[in-house]
């Protein structure tokens, strides 16, 4: 089956990237040592400052976001570390518990149904009980990107900071930056973890650490083995808009235009077309009759929304028929999920329009798969998305 | 209102060009008098042979598709020949009726209401009354742009063959070659004539002429004055893949990958495609209420909508508010349906969700606008879509 | 044989197109009625008068240069009308007098040697004598891309003027402009006829015409049949950035960005620029004992040089040569020149590098092919380059 | 100063990207867990092998070349074990040495002059005085970026060979991979570590490790932390094509493309052609009258040349000089060698004509900033290419 038009790509990341940045991407290798490499470098990482909302460095890896978690632990811990990471999903299993074992931390998992956030309440009981101050970091994802929940980071932070607890606070971004409200300064989090490929709308390959104060303090004592991750050589050499090893310059072209499209765009309105987004979709879902994972309204993320298939229906065989019949790509259910679960991607580079084209989608392969549901997903999530439009004044004859 | 994600440019051409097809014009020019031309000249020429359906030449002229159709005229006719042309709508009058009285051809202009295609019955009619074989041409709009009515050229050669007359058959095919079926040779057509920037998916800058061996002797004895038009060094210079003069070598690179594309999907997958999108959005505008323009469902375009506003309602209010809210640009009202009619265009490099998407866009437009309509259009479209696509079998909870 | 590495592309245009115009050409391509269209168009066509140095307006055609050069003519002349052109070379015969001819304006053909320009003094002389004011147009071709001879427009002006002969002055700038001075408005030029292929570093498929008042009044009485190329459908629509048919969008794009480029360079330093190569490479033809087309010095161009070789040596022979061997294209001789002439393109995107690539192919093509000749071409070259470049300080041993 | 035309990127790494790798990276983003990336992931999988002359497996890392080095030691050491890294530059010091350390690893470090490669004889020696078998690894920088000095592999392995030394073979083949003779089989390499920007003629931000089954055994003890850098998950998840985390998907088309070209091109005559600029290069420095770095001519590189500048001259004076007049980026003398070297870099995506720019640079550059040297390099080097080049039978009048 030969597909035409252009392929929809709503996994909840890598997402579409803008033909701007493509075309950016597409230039000529520079030597990365010349003084238009530095001019690259300084306003990517300024303009990097804004977006994670901070006054302090942000640190870019070639690498994927991953790498980059792998980085916030080695810069900041010494083997054998206690530190407590609360279990979202899949991702706070296998991109940190599992990361941090294999690198020598000892990590306390704090249960979790991967349809709640972390608890701010647990932290703070927690955190209180550790008298003897041997937890060294709390790890949080702030939007588990295989569940569509948030976990609520400013409350999380308010709870650190009842306990008195000098833990340093470490926050997988991965998924909500540029998309979700992430305050780095504000909500005073040392490590702030994100990836090119979602929000920032960039191809994967780069991965990102916002570093506080606190976390570079962490860094100085920090005995875990590091090189490559290493904080201090890179902010040395970012000061003048370098890197210590060949960077990503083709990326970091296409971020340095991303950057600047998020700016055109003005922080507030990317928050709010997310939220928009995430209202139709949630809309669409409900009129459909099927359930969503997160159970708790205040958790319900703007960047993608994860929906189960009725029992007895498989989510990825339904996922198959999107794809054939529709050259739509959705998420997988995974870990505990696979197969129940489907996610819709709806951050990034985008539009109600395509919005309206993967519920769509999501609508005909619901049926064409003999999924039960009822019609009237689309109708709804149009309702929601003209609802929160400014209406424009009745149209006249006049031309 | 800054816009993000894709804009969607569902006028009915320039469509929206594939990836592909960019990522090619970008390659760099090369010697057109060199050995890697000729290879490029050879493929394209002999490829364009197999989507105009026909074993003779078609001529590329760096220019628009009026361009064209002036060489169309240029070739074939001499000052004061007389010729028929049907009233069809915007652009039988003004990229023929215009362009032919301009050049010094006697112009005949078979009336007609903008709703019907060109009429067999009155065309055979005609040419039997021309005893005096007056009568040089007979040229037809095949698909007619300003109001998605097709003229049925099968029908008319037919007409022309009961008739006996051997006046030239004249098709503009612009908005329908690679989307409506379209038979040079079995129809007998002597120029086919079309532009790059519809169904064939690559940006405006070509235009073409199909030649019949009967088009090849009227130009052999025509007396139009012609330099850049003339068919006779084209052809002669195509023959080992070469132009007279300097071809548009960037374009070329995109017409050889789109033709590539539409062999891959296959002549017929391309029009059914076209069919069964047309049908999905007549299927919107029955249940929005509102009236398309043909009135004879033979002659609906598949291309093509052209819907009618209701009195009172600007059409192009209409189209300003969906281009505002929804960044997706709709055709205008040409000519006497200005401002009463909107052209949602469904051809070219599309598929179904981008159509999903296209008829969410007016469908929210209407209501933002205040334009009286029902909702369920977009309903109404997907179950067309879903009942034309071959089921999956029942999904098993088994992944 | 594979190539690697980029083509040299030294054929006298199309040129090489800049990576910068490369990007922009493949960004999708938008409606052409629409509110970023418009942008677009006053955008380019305020441009345009700053290259062609005029005030007034600047007509762009999706077509050749050779279809620029019949919408001069038939948009100025009547049938019958006699014209003079100046023999230049190929180009003067195959782009205007058989163009011309071939539209019924009667062309009276001065000839000339190929190696020396149009007169000032013969052209004085056959205006004074044409005391019938018979004569509508003096055609001339600024730079005769077959020949590297350049024609003094100025003194040619200054001719007409003395005679006081109305004709109009119509100057073929096609590989001259934004290469070699050419004042439209000061020389008082009528039509100024360009392609968007030579140093204009844009992919060939847009001509031009820039066009003087008298021009405009001329075409207000002219009788060649048009419509394509009328003016006054272009200026009517232009005056709000757009077009009355279907443009070449994304070569506009291109060309926006060339027109940037052109302005960031400074219209000072491009002249100077193609000055320095031209020298450059006639100094690198001195050294191998070769001669050059041109007799006249005041004549030379600075976009081409076309050089010849030694009797008894094909120059289609050394031009396969370099292209199997180093993979750079240089211009055929034309006409009369077949064969015992190659033309060196050095304008457009280039650069001192990029020029001591082509004459270092061009020196080793010599040797190859068995061509007589003095090596140490390149090391001229190189000094007339070095010594037109401001020396730096001594180099230091600090760093 | 505005540059025009290309840029000339001649360090030795990052080089220049053909277009054909440019406009794939550009390609739309897709799903990384999707049938389509399975299919890319195989192929550049496989084709990867080709290049390395493995059988076994070659990981990919989305990574700089300096954490595949770091990949390298992760996945076969643990914490104290000894290695030998022989100095043979800036690289066998920052990249090896001082990574080693820093993770942990215990670092002798065969002193060298940076001016020879690797000895056969040293190693051997020190291995066979190892009669504890404490060494676990011998770290070779195959062609030492920072002098152009290749140490001998074949020659070295034998060494190791007739020690009977069990220690791991690590090569750092950053520079030379698809430039110089590297086997990764025949050479009984344990990991041969490379990246994307040199060589492969992709852009930065891909790094590789191709793995023997020796150093797969040693991974399996290997007990330094490793989470995002091991190979295990990574072996695993490449079988389908597939990776443990997010690809860089972008860049994994242009190596897809570049694998193709070099297979087109011929992996002999890949090799041919750097050992033809390698020696063109040196014939030119030689002209010069100026040194180059490497002192045994078995031990020249073929994919740069680093040159001293004479005493009292700065060579980053020159490199300023150079970029400022001619555009034209060289390497920077690194550590001890800063200031007093420039290096050419003359791998990669490249020809004859790029070669004798790149060296009409340097000539030029020389004079004007006033380096003493003779006139000539670039004489020499065309006469070393044309040398080396098949000759043409001799040109005949006849076209």
């Amino acid at each position: 089956m030969t597909h035409t038009g252009r392929h929809f790509l709503q996994i909840p990341g890598p997402t579409n990237v803008p033909d701007r940045v493509l075309k950016e991407i597409a230039q000529a290798t520079i030597d990365h040592r010349g003084p238009e490499f530095a001019d690259l470098g300084v306003e990517v990482l300024e303009r990097l400052k804004g977006i994670f909302r901070t006054h302090g460095p942000v640190v870019v890896f070639p690498s994927s976001g991953t790498g980059a978690a792998e980085a916030a632990l080695v810069n900041t811990l010494s083997p054998g570390d206690r530190i407590l990471i609360f279990e979202t999903g899949w991702f706070s299993h296998i991109a940190w518990k599992q990361v941090a074992e294999r690198l020598g931390v000892n990590v306390e998992y704090v249960p979790g149904t991967w349809r709640r956030g972390a608890s701010p309440e647990t932290l703070e009981q927690r955190l209180k009980d550790d008298t003897a101050r041997e937890l060294k970091a709390v790890v949080v994802v702030h939007n588990e990107t295989s569940t569509g929940v948030v976990s609520r980071i400013a409350d999380l932070r308010r709870a650190m900071n009842r306990s008195g607890h000098p833990a340093l606070l470490i926050v997988d971004a991965i998924s909500s930056l540029a998309s979700i409200d992430l305050r780095h300064d504000e909500w005073e989090i040392d490590v702030t973890v994100c990836g090119s490929q979602k929000g920032l709308m960039v191809p994967p390959g780069l991965g990102f650490n916002a570093v506080s104060e606190k976390a570079l303090a962490a860094n100085a004592t920090s005995k875990l083995p590091k090189a490559y991750w290493n904080w201090e050589e890179m902010l040395k050499a970012n000061k003048s808009g370098f890197f210590p090893y060949t960077p990503a310059t083709n990326l970091l072209y296409g971020l340095r235009e991303a950057l600047r499209m998020l700016d055109e765009e003005g922080f507030d309105n990317v928050l709010q077309r997310h939220a928009r987004h995430g209202d139709a979709t949630r809309a669409a879902v409900r009129a459909w009759g099927l359930d969503i994972v997160p159970e708790n309204p205040a958790e319900y993320s703007n960047s993608l929304t994860a929906v189960y298939t009725p029992e007895g229906h498989s989510a990825d065989r339904l996922r198959q028929t999107i794809l054939e019949h529709f050259d739509m790509s959705l998420g997988t259910g995974l870990g505990k999920l696979a197969g129940r679960v489907f996610r819709i991607g709806h951050l990034g580079s985008f539009n109600d329009l395509m919005l309206a084209g993967t519920l769509s989608g999501v609508e005909m392969g619901l049926a064409l798969a003999g999924v039960p549901h009822k019609p009237g997903g689309v109708l709804a999530a149009m309702q929601s998305l003209t609802a929160s439009t400014q209406k424009t004044e009745p149209a006249s004859a006049a031309r």
